[in-house]
């Protein structure tokens, strides 16, 4: 037999694959690296087959020694890979039949690689959500905590990356925060639809073997069978779920990749970042480059690309099962990968974030950070809003030719745009009274901060039990 | 002043806004559609300020009547929007100074146009999350009935284009069902992060006025205020999330119109669609075009797009509001109306499916559709799996060449293959004994079809009455 | 006969389109843009059919003297278009009929809607097309005067967003320019692919008139006619070409538009926009806002959207024509307007940039913006590379501690590092003498800023020269 | 020294690099494959360095004697590749050095990394592009002769896939054939802009040692240096264009492969493609999959998410280099993979495609085809063509519900719709006639094809032959 021809669908065919074909088709390369949930899923299938009767429980037995030594080779290294082979499942039957004989053969009973491929692939990816969402844990925990012990700290807030109003940068960082606890949300929220089973849809219309789906399901810890056959052997919706997730995710590590970026640049320079975490040049030897959150920012390319690559793949195919669909698993194992990646990054280098505070409260103070805060102070006094941005216009303007921001002039210099201006004025202009005024739920004030970074650690910590509960659950 | 300078920010201004940058950065002409959430978002404001006595009672009042007014004349065509004010938050203020005099400009106190619109857009958009689920029920709806009456109607079923296996029609009508079904499960999780309120977060930093957000949230039927200001200024998770559900859905719909574009072909004619849903040729007089479902496939690109586009848009942005976040409008509202037309014309279009049962019938007959059937009657006569591929692929390769399908051999011709066959062969060669023998949750079986199909009106139920329960509360 | 019912194509339909269905699947909305240049192809084709004796030269007469009293109606604003009869052709034409008569239905003869639509779009986006080119020229003769005028001013120039070397100000537009410069040839590359004609296509197979392509193609400006009918009435490949290019434009004034924001930011305070382009803030009174840069750089979404949607759309139809392809009219038109508008901004707005020389001499002064001279004067006095690199990397960590710049330490305090410093350092420490020693085509000595320059404005000059000759040889 | 300091930038660093940081950002596990244009790129730098005399003769001779050797090395698979040396550059000048000593750093005279990258990856790419075209002329070149013997063929022409206008498979052929003649157009537009060279510019601003670009730049086959050193590091654009050329050329392969699965289907059946190009099934024995065409068509996401991600991955990058920008590599090689792999399978394939002559000629014959010519014919009676449509369509009517196509209707009841129908009328209705009749350039007559076969063969050749010269020209 050539190389390259599959003896597994050969009767009706007259000449064998092309041998280009063959690795032009093969997915052995890309997919073994689920083969631990390979023989995690035909474990399971084959402990149904014996409790139906389709197996005995002697070849059943033969079957799950043999495919836990191959598990054991696969980890050790030994395992030898064959394109001629196709891809993981036929590799492994492959190997068990050498091992066991023709038995190995009855495991493919009731199934067909349409529905064990799709399987493997939630099994993987369901391992692998968790590890995401430990390692988003842990960013979220290391935020929090560098947040509370930043609560009182003030910088500048932008907004158009002008300098508008000071807040302090433990709010800034909890900012961050919420769109990571939005990210973990719709990540087990993923992970529901991920968790259920095509197993028994076999190639596309179901078996006449007399499975039982619900103790196949059960065994592997999946929350249900799906539904209904040719939907289950074609569905990759979780996929792109999962990618749409990594867009959200990375497109957020982005935003805080830029303002880390900004924050070390001379010009802003609010922040240090450890030499551990950064790279130098190796011609300009003063440069010390914030790599790390570069690289972050870069590798969102990545995903939102792999986004768009599926939702391509699927467009227009008709049910079920087509060969088009074996291009899922490059792009979500890239994503995953970078996923995992990114997180453990960030998730080691921002508890070492050093804030250099004289930086950013210098910063605060200039750039008429409290302009808002003397228009608010002049309502109070009676002025309307209109005429009250109006006067802070003015003084700003005067502030810009002379070089001095509003906490600099004196009462007779403010005096010169409102009369109703006195000497109180200038506790609304310092930064520690700007900052503690907005004192209401979301607001910047330190005890706003301190609170709702106490309120972030409780629903942590919630988040974590229940996914531990339901991994557990499943790993029993 | 020049017509294009906005006074609302003038004092710091040497110069008014070149005429073309005005209407270059202007958002009025796409933003106005929000103006019934703008003045719901409005009166709830101006009652909380009375609540917590920044506004008095007579104020409250004053502001309440005219925005109340102002919508009428919005909805009776009457209002004049105006370039110049820039957006649709700036109009409805002018106009309502106008109505009221200077109280009108009380009602910005505590906050600014970066939480308003991002509370504007939050409000209008549940509104629209809720039509859309309303559709996409009755679509679903649509297809689980028609599934039941067809769950006896055999036809082909396809893995790469090729006949595979027999199905029923209903069961493939429910793999439809399926995708919707997570669609639903996706833009409900979706309408959750969605609703949260931004308001209160002022321009970035929160205010300094006592304001009352729960009281706020409760009114305008948040489930809760947004915990950070800087991130409630600046998400818009929500609308790319929103985005993501609206792909998957314009693919799951790109798959189904694929299908029916096949199906109403002359090779296939599995189907008639009423020439209600079809057009014609100016130039070909026999045409009869599936145009619904190819507008609807092709409308997949655009909301691709959108998502494409809503993620670029913020990727890398620093904190907190910057002007690019003017671009999410334009591609969500699209995203909206787009996935709303889309869902009616097939809502209307599924139950009106005309299945042409013959002709599905016979293409089943033909393509050795039973030819897993006939390997599985060999391996219950004690054949090897792999045996009987290869004694089922020659028979096959025969029935090609003698342009004859399975059933249509004779016992002889059929032993010629493997002796083990018998007469109680054909029974397994029929169409309803295939259908039939796949007899498990999840399987092609007619009693499967309708048992699956009577779960789906189930879950369809319970959904439906949870959401409507869920957008009573708010509307009270 | 019903409103919604079309009657160009009804003999073999039973029942009138359904009402939304007709209003789902209408084009004229957006088509009626194209209205110019339908009339304009229709002109020439009834020209060709008189030429071949397919029409009398009365009819061929009575057809264009129609037409232009239907252009000057729409142009005049009083042409009535109508939903039910779909799109812009069956307007123009059913209009023309209403005018002379049963002649008008003539026009029809010998194309049919496909080819028709394929000629419109192509004819509106040449014109459009040259219109993006001469904003792009005028932009890029923008960049160079100022480039010209700036090629003293000194800056830092970065890499990692940390200070690297100095440069001049203008080295780094003319980095700006050389993106133009590329965009404008792929602009001109595509424009050849856009000017080939499908007319004579007809609905996909060419036609059994005896019709003269040629002459149709000489009288519109098209280069050729389309080589195959089949390809003619099914290629969008221009438009996504398009995209493709706008896709290039956007990102690079994306980038652009980055660091505008940047270099306007407190922090860096590099440059001054006029009042004119910026906006402000209806809370904040002494924000001055960036707006256009950042619109712009938001608007890169979504062209990055319309790309993807089309190539999307594209994905996997089959051939000839499909209803799909109705969706490439609104993101094209959406690209070329907002491309047309982007550039014109940044046309009008770049040469208004003033550039602050201090406060950009300051910040290239400090950071150690000279390192790698020290390290290349301390190679010229026979130190290995990698020890000068060694020994710069110890006198930088020294400056940070000291707050001092190389330039500023003592010739003692520098020669603790290494002996073979002299007195003759301090010339390659100042910021002229780096950048004047980068004397090399490409490099940021200002003699070759300003040779460069004149290079880009001797080769803009040439292109807009071509292409005016291309442009008018086909108005005429 | 730790595994994973960097020598080459420790001076001003006080920690080493995190172990995983090392991991995470370094490159060489996938900019290996440039390591033969590196060294290319190496020795034309050093022989350049020496003609102006930076180094001296011998210290040339032992560079390029040193860079040939590990060249062999890499290519015999016995070189060391180390992840502490973090890319392909400093993993090939630290070998170096070990060979030759001291004189290896000084090839890093006059460089940086930023500009050799720069310069790699386009060496890289302008060979990759070469191979790209052999193949695509491959490809076109057989798709002209496999149209020009099917000049004759008849198959059905399809719009909205309804039966339109019978045509001939050879004109079918060629428009495919016509898509990637402007792919092929685009590749080589691409390549002008990617063969221009970075080098010189050094890490951002140019050099201080008096190099010379033209030298280099004529050694390496590039046809010009780049004119500014800001954008020669930081310029992608490269890279998204062949990324864009890419996707249309995917797009165009997906129509085929959509268009070759319809054919191989049993509805369809118009085409056979041989066994070594498909695949079967491990249950179902009956089955023969396209699987060439539909990876083809699946991966046509892979290279749309490619494109995506560069751009997204420069989108608002500020200047010079940052970190970003070693994403751009992965992606890029992943689509000169795909795009070589695809096709290479097509050439391969296509002209291995059996036509099955009768099965295309009935299905053209049935679905009233040459409805059409029935209207013409009518026209050319004297009838007007909107009667003519109306009386064509009635007949269609007629023949839908008698199952008679119109050639197989009798005089009589072809007369029943119009009395000017005469028996002259059945040679119109002939499918012969109907191609035959449509004889113009681009139209589909069976000589109009043989004459376009040829058009395209000539053209070909000349492309082929002008992209030789260019190329032997660099290879001199």
């Amino acid at each position: 037999m050539s190389q390259t021809t599959n003896q597994s669908w050969g009767g009706r065919f007259s000449e064998p694959t092309d041998a280009f074909v063959a690795r032009f088709t093969a997915s052995v390369d890309f997919d073994q690296r689920m083969a631990r949930h390979d023989i995690q899923g035909s474990i399971a299938h084959a402990t149904m087959l014996a409790r139906v009767g389709v197996l005995s429980e002697d070849e059943r037995d033969a079957i799950v020694a043999g495919l836990k030594e191959i598990l054991q080779e696969i980890e050790a290294g030994t395992f030898e890979w064959s394109v001629a082979l196709e891809d993981v499942h036929m590799n492994i039957e492959a190997r068990l039949t050498q091992k066991i004989g023709i038995t190995g053969k009855k495991l493919h009973t009731g199934r067909s690689r349409n529905d064990q491929v799709a399987t493997d692939i939630r099994l993987y990816m369901r391992d692998e959500i968790d590890a995401v969402a430990a390692e988003l844990a842990r960013l979220r925990a290391g935020l929090i905590e560098l947040a509370d012990r930043e609560a009182d700290t003030i910088m500048p807030g932008f907004t158009h990356l002008q300098t508008a109003q000071p807040v302090t940068f433990g709010h800034h960082l909890l900012a961050w925060q919420e769109m990571l606890a939005r990210d973990h949300e719709r990540l087990l929220d993923c992970r529901k639809r991920v968790n259920v089973m095509p197993l028994g849809a076999a190639a596309l219309a179901g078996t006449t073997y007399p499975i039982d789906r619900h103790l196949t399901a059960e065994l592997l810890g999946f929350e249900r069978p799906a539904e209904n056959s040719l939907d289950a052997v074609s569905d990759r919706d979780f996929g792109i779920e999962f990618a749409a997730f990594a867009s959200l995710l990375l497109m957020h590590l982005s935003r805080m990749s830029e303002e880390l970026v900004l924050w070390t640049s001379a010009q802003f320079d609010f922040i240090n970042l450890p030499d551990r975490f950064c790279t130098g040049s190796s011609i300009m030897p003063q440069k010390k480059n914030p790599d790390v959150p570069e690289l972050v920012r870069g590798k969102t390319g990545r995903v939102y690309g792999h986004l768009i690559g599926l939702l391509t793949l699927m467009k227009s195919q008709p049910l079920a099962y087509n060969k088009d669909n074996q291009e899922d698993k490059e792009p979500l194992f890239d994503t995953l990968d970078t996923v995992l990646g990114c997180l453990r990054a960030f998730a080691d280098m921002i508890p070492a974030i050093e804030s250099k505070k004289d930086s950013m409260r210098e910063a605060a103070r200039r750039g008429f950070s409290t302009a808002t805060d003397l228009a608010d102070y002049l309502v109070r006094k009676g002025v309307a809003f209109r005429d009250a941005h109006e006067i802070v216009g003015l003084s700003v303007a005067y502030g810009i030719q002379n070089h001095k921001d509003l906490s600099e002039m004196s009462l007779d210099e403010l005096r010169q745009f409102s009369d109703v201006i006195e000497a109180d004025v200038f506790e609304v202009l310092t930064l520690e009274g700007s900052v503690a005024a907005r004192n209401h739920i979301g607001g910047t004030a330190p005890d706003q901060v301190r609170a709702a970074a106490q309120r972030a650690r409780d629903a942590l910590a919630q988040y974590v039990t229940t996914q531990q509960a339901t991994t557990e659950e499943h790993d029993q």
